[in-house]
């Protein structure tokens, strides 16, 4: 079986002679398998590029790695990558020799539908630890699942990709470099267990650009260090987290290289779509009421700048308070004390958007309980912390606690 | 004015010629003097020493320590103390230069009132950080709390420490040593904020026995390791983490030095106090409705079964499967995976009490989901997770995360 090719024009919304969302060369397909309880829900996602695609990838910190990051990791190395298949329901991780043979399997099954070696497949799981993967309901769903692909197929991956995700996110960047029409697709899922290390839950951005491997190993670690490095719902670092960046170079006639203008540009946009499914991810944090911003500056290394803004986006006491909107600074300050970190509180201070709260580590003479409020009773906010010791900074984007946060990992059951 | 003398016998349930509690030598008082909002709420508490007794004091490792911490540690470095005054309902933290008058100017009040030196007088604070302490109020009820020293007045001084502790901690251990009649009494305040790094919250401990402070302060840094320094509730560490330990010699006519089969003695009970009262601060956790003890064994050091047990402690997801009485190991092993230490998945073990929920890293084949759902609905069990590695352990006593934390502490409003 080879993959159903797009009619041209099918997605009457976009160019003509451009073909689905624009994306040259990559189809992709979502169908519901039965690996999730609930009937009809979306839970196997395939990606597929017309022509081998340049990967690069990023993976899990965590000592216990699923075993689709093993494989994927492995195979990410030799640089090329065909299809990326991906299950939600289930993790494939703590499943043993098992877990690994069934991650294979998985390869194994799309390589033979599409005709493909299954050295270019790789494969991503997200969803309950320590439960082997029904592999029949995989087996099963697969040919629907490629007969479903298309270049109109990212919404129906991006959905099927999601656990407890309220919603799919997918960006989309268009731009034109030396004279090519280039499209950069991104989707993620995320909503709990996160706190990235070097990587996000899933992440998986693809491109009709023309990039080496190894530059696009380059990009997606410096993106990263900016974007799903920063972020934090809960402080659990997932055994599942995998970032890949695929380039199959279907709309780039000359590949791209650093100090290119092109390159440049390629890059900002990357980076771009990475900030935006990065902050899709906070938006989207299990049971969140607020999206807060801690941005710690004027410290003096970002390292510890970075530790102090993750001290306070960990706290459950200052989670705690932002979700019950109350301006509770002292609970800020306590959380930097005990974050391993030298600093002075006397040169400290608080700001909640533009509203002082704190000033030389004590409440600001000036400070207005009311307009303070006011900043935490937004969606939105940032708080700054100035530490007036040096000129790095660091800021994390996170969530507040909820009593909805409690609700649904009190009762996602295994 | 003086301390009110006990009447002899006061305490009928006390052997005739003992007064109050037994604990010679000692008075104590808690009354309200306005600090909380709660009409008579009892927020300021007293504990006098008839003797200049020797003392010991552990503090908070948060660089951000509160005004009485500052106070009281540098008092306690002279190994004397006449008596200890606390309020609760205001930590006195993050109160800059004012927070330091002030927590001198209650020692200051206390020493006056009892004609005592105020470099003798301990200073101890719990409750909302940022606001200056209100001063009047504490002047305006000291009168009283002095007038109500008693040998009796441990409960009301227990009561007036209390912050969202649902019940006063009060633990008494008596014994005979060398022919002396020894009380060792002991007090604590907890809830919440509790991740205590070398003390907690407020715990005082008094004795009639004789004993030297530089033997105290090895006793206590001793007694810690093992009890107050091995619980955690949020894993925020507080600014005001104070533990004391007084010893005034009334009832001992020989001092215990180390070595003596006496002091052997006097060190378990001393230890068995600190446990029960870590315990109960444990047990009165915030919103809890589960105490767990988290016991690492196997590991290579102790150092590493110590980060990992307080990692699976910390984890919102581990302690909301807890809440949810759901046997989601998956997250467990997850945790531990992101806690920075290296061991070998493929040789864990876990069990939940006796039954045994993981054999060598993946679901135990036995493995009996009812017998484990059976042990997570009780409130109090013990989580084993075996590495394999070594002889090292480390057990962590910690709680669940409920709906009823988060409301709890999104309300408790600055």
């Amino acid at each position: 079986m080879t993959p159903v090719p797009a009619a041209a024009g099918r997605n009457t919304k976009s160019a003509a002679g451009r073909r689905g969302v624009g994306l040259q060369g990559f189809q992709a397909a979502g169908t519901a398998c039965g690996i999730k309880a609930a009937a009809g829900a979306k839970d196997l996602a395939l990606i597929y590029s017309e022509v081998p695609a340049q990967v690069a990838g990023l993976f899990t910190t965590n000592r216990l790695k699923a075993a689709p990051v093993l494989w994927t990791r492995q195979r990410v190395r030799r640089g090329i990558c065909r299809a990326l298949v991906v299950n939600s329901g289930n993790a494939n991780a703590s499943t043993g020799e098992r877990g690994l043979r069934d991650a294979e399997a998985m390869a194994q099954l799309i390589a033979t539908a599409l005709g493909i070696p299954h050295q270019q497949v790789l494969v991503a799981s997200t969803g309950v630890i320590g439960r082997p993967l029904p592999m029949e309901r995989i087996e099963g769903g697969i040919p629907a699942l490629v007969a479903q692909l298309s270049p109109d197929g990212f919404a129906d991956a991006a959905e099927a990709i999601m656990t407890t995700d309220t919603y799919p996110k997918i960006v989309t960047e268009r731009m034109s470099v030396d004279g090519d029409q280039i499209t950069i697709l991104g989707m993620a899922k995320g909503a709990g267990m996160i706190r990235p290390q070097l990587a996000t839950m899933l992440a998986f951005i693809m491109t009709d650009a023309a990039i080496e491997a190894k530059e696009l190993s380059t990009l997606l670690y410096e993106g990263v260090r900016s974007t799903f490095h920063r972020i934090t719902i809960d402080g659990d670092t997932s055994t599942n987290d995998t970032i890949l960046l695929m380039a199959n170079g279907a709309a780039g006639r000359r590949a791209l290289h650093p100090g290119d203008k092109g390159f440049h540009r390629f890059k900002e946009a990357l980076f771009g779509i990475m900030d935006q499914l990065a902050r899709a991810i906070v938006r989207d944090g299990e049971g969140r009421t607020k999206v807060i911003e801690i941005c710690v500056q004027g410290a003096k290394r970002s390292r510890e700048a970075e530790k102090l803004a993750f001290k306070i986006a960990h706290s459950p006491l200052v989670k705690t308070a932002f979700f019950g909107q109350d301006p509770n600074w002292g609970r800020i300050m306590a959380a930097m004390g005990a974050a391993g970190v030298a600093f002075d509180p006397r040169t400290v201070n608080i700001f909640f958007d533009d509203v002082v709260v704190v000033a030389n580590g004590i409440a600001a003479p000036e400070a207005d309980e009311g307009k303070q409020r006011k900043v935490l009773k937004q969606e939105e906010f940032k708080v700054t912390i100035d530490l007036h010791a040096g000129d790095a900074q660091a800021s994390v984007l996170t969530t507040d606690l909820s009593s909805d946060y409690v609700k649904i990992n009190a009762s996602y059951h295994t």
